[in-house]
């Protein structure tokens, strides 16, 4: 018997990383985090499936009670992450897989409890190239200069913080990403210090 | 470019783990350490392939300026590596495996070294359950009582260090074993801290 493993992954967007965590899950590797948000649902959404929706008085309650491991505001909406559905999971040695901003991830390694500090792996997904990275973020091609610039400056941003991760791929082809991801887990499931 | 891991792999005899060295090194994914050693040649041992051939003088001059990254002796004879050998490996970016007791394992831990305390890896790998290492120490069954009862005092005292190690293999297949330990030498390619 082991915990699980809480695998933080990182990356631009355009760098494959939401693909990877998506796919791990749906193989039954890990649980995909849900977050909780004060923004409604949208068509189609499901409350406990696509996020945990709460009341601005619900969230802000929970920042007040230190009960998110993560929290951050995006255009006027809250989104974060409530530590005891994690640690529900990793107690009954489920893995986790959170796909989540550098400032989040920040966050979620600065938390002093023991066992989310001893189930934590952080990955940051790089793009195989700025040239690749640009043509990812152009998509279909629909899209004025100007978003494309934006979304090119935030990437360029987000990548300055590979170094605070301790592992990385490097984006090559969707099977070789995915291959070096799942080793990961397979090879953190052999960690000494999560078997019981 | 990314400098090389330092696989230390041990084990009791009937756990598998030199099968499990030896397919890494064949497969191309690792360079299997050579040991240095006192004992002469046996007939069809290659200098420099089996090992690297040593007067008593020449190993005890090592021992003396430190050129050794862990050595013992066993029946009177000197084993050894040199950390010369595995560091030219390690920062030509090969990843270098050693199949070694705990002992030596204990020793290679404690080297002051920046360079190999930032390549080392350590692995225990575990016979499935008492009663199947027995029955691997056993063999062919032409060995004496005695003999098959010392194998498994040795392995069982062998055993008791497992959690001085970072990550643990308990034996299953030899399919899953591999896949397991592949898995590991893959997940330690994407360190940052190696990464130049």
């Amino acid at each position: 018997m082991r915990t699980g493993i809480l695998l933080l992954v990182s990356g631009p967007s355009g760098s494959g990383k939401t693909t990877l965590c998506h796919r791990l899950s749906d193989e039954g590797e890990a649980h995909y985090s849900i977050s909780c948000t004060t923004r409604p649902p949208r068509p189609g959404e499901t409350d406990g499936k696509d996020y945990h929706f709460l009341s601005q008085d619900d969230f802000q309650n929970k920042i007040n009670t230190s009960q998110l491991l993560e929290h951050a505001e995006v255009h006027g909406n809250h989104y974060g992450t409530l530590k005891t559905e994690v640690l529900q999971y990793l107690q009954n040695g489920t893995d986790v897989v959170m796909d989540i901003d550098v400032q989040g991830a920040e966050q979620v390694r600065s938390c002093s409890d023991p066992h989310i500090k001893n189930a934590l792996v952080d990955l940051f997904v790089m793009p195989p190239s700025e040239d690749e990275l640009l043509a990812r973020l152009k998509g279909r091609g629909t899209d004025p200069d100007e978003v494309i610039s934006l979304r090119m400056k935030n990437a360029l941003d987000e990548m300055n913080h590979w170094r605070e991760y301790s592992y990385r791929i490097l984006s090559a082809t969707r099977e070789e990403d995915y291959l070096n991801f799942k080793s990961l887990i397979l090879a953190e499931r052999l960690r000494v210090s999560r078997l019981k």
